[in-house]
């Protein structure tokens, strides 16, 4: 498990002692143009001397081409198996520095300092790095825990809007696997009036419970894949289509509404519970248009995703709000009517 | 460590009992045009139903390149996370097809079934996976132990005998390093009378002996590195001279005698022990011609070397015949004075 978690605002003060202690050769910062201008100068001041390595924003740059760069500069700056890679960014950083990090001489330390809210409360607690490869999302990877994450919710202030939204997804998810109480009572407080600090400590405080249970999701963590099955596929096919790309938290709220139906239609989601989850959802997400050609291909996609044993689609679905259950056979068609209806809501 | 090592000519045998108890959903075969041609037809018996996938031999195809083409193909055969490669050739087979395992969807089974004798007493143990990046040997990789190996000294007759020497010098270092009789005994036997059976059990019992203690090379697993802080520098400049380059271990024959003529200089290796060494050495291996430029050169990229810390060049050195000594620091110096040292022997 990852060493430390810092969360608040004055999480980033514990980093010089980090720093200090481990007596790391060099220090490294990736960034993106986003978070160099908006949060870079929040971090400088707890930094020792540094280099920048900077990369474009966005999930179309999560790529093995970024990485040569990323790696080039790793070399040029002469980091050795004793420097850090500190990682400031939302996922895309986060995920793309771990992997850089971790095998760059067959690895060396990096810090998460993730900087969306997405970030803060998924990709920066349980170990996961990857990038992806040929469209397909997280398709090269390993599971390496960084020395520590710094979770400061003031950098929530700098992000769009549609970037918080897209984050809180994540959070949903969480209350929907493992938390039915916040969900109920989290529902009427909404995005706007939401104590962050607090929601991120919740939300990943259920994430580590669950992946110190299973590190290498064997079986438990699968639970944190709710709305991830269908929720990838619309993700990956959209990123392929210019002008509809979707944030991860928008497409997985999709992903949540039509494995929510699925869980129903198997009987282990009552028709009370599925109305409360999409009328939940339908007020916060803005809806996405889906053609029958666009459903069709979606569903293929979810095929050859990496959560899927053999043949058969493997999926979590909820047995009532608050509980997940993994490893749920599901068929491509039930993937096809889900989103059917979906476009229908 | 790996679970399970198998050794002697009756190896492959074990195979289908391993792919049939671990119920693999897919096998995929890694080769190179020369294993496909002398080796796979003995491995084909033991294997099930299976696709291949072919890369062209050679150190200079050990690129990320490679590895795209690699996982496009496991993409497109539909390799899931319960899928297993079975690596079949020399090092680099091995070790980039390990670390293509390793990353593919956060890590699938290999199997290592070396080819060369190079990898058999060396690659092939120990879980160091990897490829070179922009001419730096192995910059890119993971540990990664794979499933089981299967080391059947009958590839060796489809050797080359250039081949056969450069696998030779591992065998030589391991004595170097840690069994002062055998070096004593074996070299009056030399390569041409040499039992392969045995010296390859010899070698990789040491190996897998010092990996055990210490398997990311934290402190003792640095003795294997004898000979490879000149040897590296020397491959690897040797790599970009078109029609110069040298096999592994041939760069690791000049790189042993040069920390052989360090430990002397250090004082820790006696006049007639670095006398037998290079008597020994200068009898099984052609001398490589080098000029001054090419000596300064290859100093200064061993500053590069992932096996560095700091500003300083640690190198393991002899104390005394079958004893190494690791985290020595050594300067870039002694490292031309040492390839000076060589050019005149």
């Amino acid at each position: 498990m990852t060493e430390t978690i810092h969360i608040g605002n004055d999480a980033l003060q514990q980093l010089p002692e980090l720093l200090k202690n481990r007596a790391f050769s060099k220090v490294a910062v990736l960034v993106d143009e986003n978070t160099l201008h908006h949060c870079y100068p929040s971090l400088k001041p707890y930094l020792p001397e540094h280099d920048l390595i900077q990369v474009q924003s966005g999930e179309e740059h999560k790529t093995l081409q970024t990485c040569e760069y990323i790696w080039q500069r790793m070399t040029e700056l002469h980091l050795d198996r004793w420097a850090v890679l500190v990682n400031l960014g939302g996922g895309v950083i986060g995920d793309m520095g771990g992997f850089c990090a971790a095998v760059f001489k067959r690895g060396i330390y990096f810090v998460q300092v993730p900087t969306t809210l997405l970030a803060q409360v998924d990709a920066s607690v349980g170990g996961k790095t990857g990038i992806d490869f040929h469209g397909l999302k997280n398709h090269i990877g390993v599971y390496q825990e960084p020395q520590a994450v710094f979770i400061n919710p003031a950098f929530l202030q700098t992000l769009p809007q549609r970037e918080l939204k897209s984050g809180y997804a994540e959070i949903i998810k969480h209350w929907l696997i493992a938390d039915k109480e916040a969900f109920l009572e989290q529902r009427h407080v909404g995005l706007v009036a939401a104590d962050w600090d607090s929601l991120i400590r919740q939300s990943v405080s259920i994430k580590s419970r669950v992946v110190e249970q299973d590190p290498l999701e064997g079986g438990l963590r699968k639970i944190l894949n709710f709305g991830h099955t269908v929720g990838h596929a619309v993700e990956s096919y959209l990123l392929e289509q210019p002008g509809r790309e979707l944030l991860h938290g928008e497409a997985v709220a999709v992903g949540m509404l039509c494995e929510a139906w699925i869980s129903r239609k198997h009987e282990l989601l009552s028709p009370e519970e599925l109305d409360k989850i999409e009328t939940f959802l339908v007020s916060v997400y803005e809806k996405v248009s889906l053609s029958e050609q666009d459903i069709q291909q979606m569903a293929q996609l979810a095929l050859q995703d990496k959560k899927n044993t053999r043949s058969t689609i493997n999926c979590t679905l909820l047995e009532g709000i608050g509980n997940a259950v993994y490893d749920q056979p599901i068929t491509v068609q039930e993937i096809v009517e889900s989103l059917r209806y979906y476009t229908l809501l």
